[in-house]
């Protein structure tokens, strides 16, 4: 384990339930600070996994009005909630995202609910990675319930979304066919699927069409790559269709109820332990990446490897691959003939 | 370097000028087939480096009516011109973009210039990445002169603009100023500005606010990380601003000279070899993380210790990140004491 005093004072902290601890934690997860690495191992090495609640939609469905009121409803009888907010189409610096959360004030002041809209793109690890880490983190400083937001339906929302073990999808009356189109990959996916601003003209329409969507899609869970493989793949929960109003909080208590149904099928059928498996595994492999990577720059750096090749490339006709190939070979030799009856590599 | 019968035969074809050797090794680099590795590496020490023009703009300014007809024009004298058209937010069948090029039947029919529509996300080695090699590989077959049309305004574009010596921004009439607000990353470092549809109400406007913003644009060269270090970072360039009219090929002759005279000036200093030097650097960092993963992968393999590993996650609080820390410990010891007035890291 790598240790380093400042994550063990500030993990200390976490583990006390400090906000500012867990602010700054999150901070410097999203940064790639250098103490980070440290906090984080002591992070997964003490922490629980938390109830992950997925919420995504396309912009103007009021997931941002929606959001605080499903927090404050989750909350309570000791349980603390931590709500992460990931745009990942947002620009650097984040103003946009955080301009749109003054609303989000009453969220912030509720004494059981910790509100952070996120500015990374996740680095080396991906957003994914990044989020999945942000996640334990909250756990460590005592959340047992982390909701992750997101904005849109590209392929890097849904890669966010890999983290949670119940999905909403929010929409809202009016948004245009070409938007649920754009969704239909997250719909496929989503546990539960809310009608926002369900007080407006079309939200019935909304609803139908929902409906009728999920009775033509076969739910294939192919976005969910390796889910048919758990215990339970063959699933026994139905999407509802619930609407709400978020201004006014109609019809957050159903989805509070209708979240805590999935959570207890996916207790029953074992896929709520087989997806923190899967997540477990995931990281594992990313973070063997990392440390390897790392790891290897050392080496190279031992050698003074990386400057001579540089200059080489500097010739008049440099080879960047058979540079590449010399410096794996200096730092990392081949393995002697694992196997020798059809050698991948020779060397001419 | 690593050899492959199919490759060495798909690598002869390509240099013998055969276009469908370039489909197929296009593919290849695009799909991250087995094969492809074996491929770029004869590629990269046996081609040079063409000259890659970029080509960018929102939707609706007309590039893919205009790239054609630069093509051609560019095209002649024996030099011969490949057009690789990516988009990286399109969906991954490719479709629409396809759909697109049936308009540009008259370009692909060319003798002398080769289309393609690409449909990747780049796999492990990033899209930019991807385009590079692709890059390379019409340089094998025998094009001087690459250009590489791309979509939108993201962070991924400007990445894939990273490979081109040469960079246009294609503007029209009346996509409105958030267009161009968002197109202000891209702006800095365009070395033509053309406003299409030049025919259009409005053109005059485009033209005037685009020069004015040139003006005012202190041109900095901050989205070309690196490029200030290089010598003739003091650029005595001036971004002409053109008007084309892409259907009736108005404007394209000038800006075939005007971009053979960008080339002139890159040429004059240095900086035409010394981009391709930090292209190849850079690739030469990359390909080093792809070979020593997959070297890591076979050390693993060799021993069987993912599948232990994975075996120990699954028990009741399974540690990723200490799991992965063992992995790395097997396969990469860490040098012995590199620092050792600071060790970085300790295992209690």
């Amino acid at each position: 384990m790598v240790r380093n005093a400042e994550a063990d004072r500030v993990f200390q902290d976490l583990r006390a339930g400090h906000p500012r601890a867990l602010s700054r934690a999150i901070s410097w997860v999203e940064s790639e600070a250098a103490p980070a690495p440290a906090l984080l191992e002591q992070v997964y090495a003490q922490s629980p996994h938390p109830w992950v609640i997925g919420i995504t939609g396309v912009g103007g469905a009021g997931k941002s009005s929606l959001v605080p009121h499903l927090a404050r409803r989750l909350a309570g009888n000791g349980v603390r909630v931590a709500v992460l907010a990931v745009d990942p189409s947002s620009p650097i610096t984040g103003g946009a995202l955080l301009g749109d959360r003054i609303r989000d004030a009453a969220g912030e002041q509720h004494a059981r609910v910790f509100f952070r809209s996120i500015a990374t793109r996740g680095g080396q690890g991906g957003l994914a990675t990044c989020v999945a880490d942000l996640v334990r983190v909250a756990a460590a400083a005592g959340h047992e319930i982390v909701l992750v937001e997101t904005v849109g339906a590209g392929q890097s929302e849904l890669g966010i979304l890999q983290v949670a073990h119940s999905l909403v999808l929010v929409n809202a009356p009016g948004l245009g066919d070409d938007v649920q189109a754009q969704k239909a990959g997250v719909m496929e996916v989503a546990d539960v699927l809310v009608v926002n601003k369900a007080d407006r003209p079309g939200a019935d329409d909304a609803l139908a069409s929902l409906q009728q969507a999920l009775l033509l899609s076969e739910r294939e869970a192919h976005m969910r790559e390796g889910l048919n493989e758990l215990p339970g793949g063959d699933l026994h929960w139905h999407p509802p269709v619930l609407a709400t109003v978020a201004l006014t909080g109609q019809g957050v208590d159903e989805l509070c109820a209708r979240l805590r149904e999935h959570r207890e099928v996916l207790e029953r059928q074992g896929r709520f332990a087989a997806l923190n498996r899967l997540h477990d595994l995931r990281r594992m492999q990313s973070y063997f990446r990392e440390v390897a990577q790392r790891r290897l720059q050392e080496r190279m750096d031992a050698l003074g490897l990386a400057q001579r090749l540089q200059a080489e490339l500097d010739g008049e006709h440099g080879d960047p691959l058979a540079a590449a190939r010399q410096l794996v070979d200096a730092v990392l030799p081949p393995a002697p003939a694992a196997t020798p009856e059809q050698p991948k590599e020779t060397r001419p």
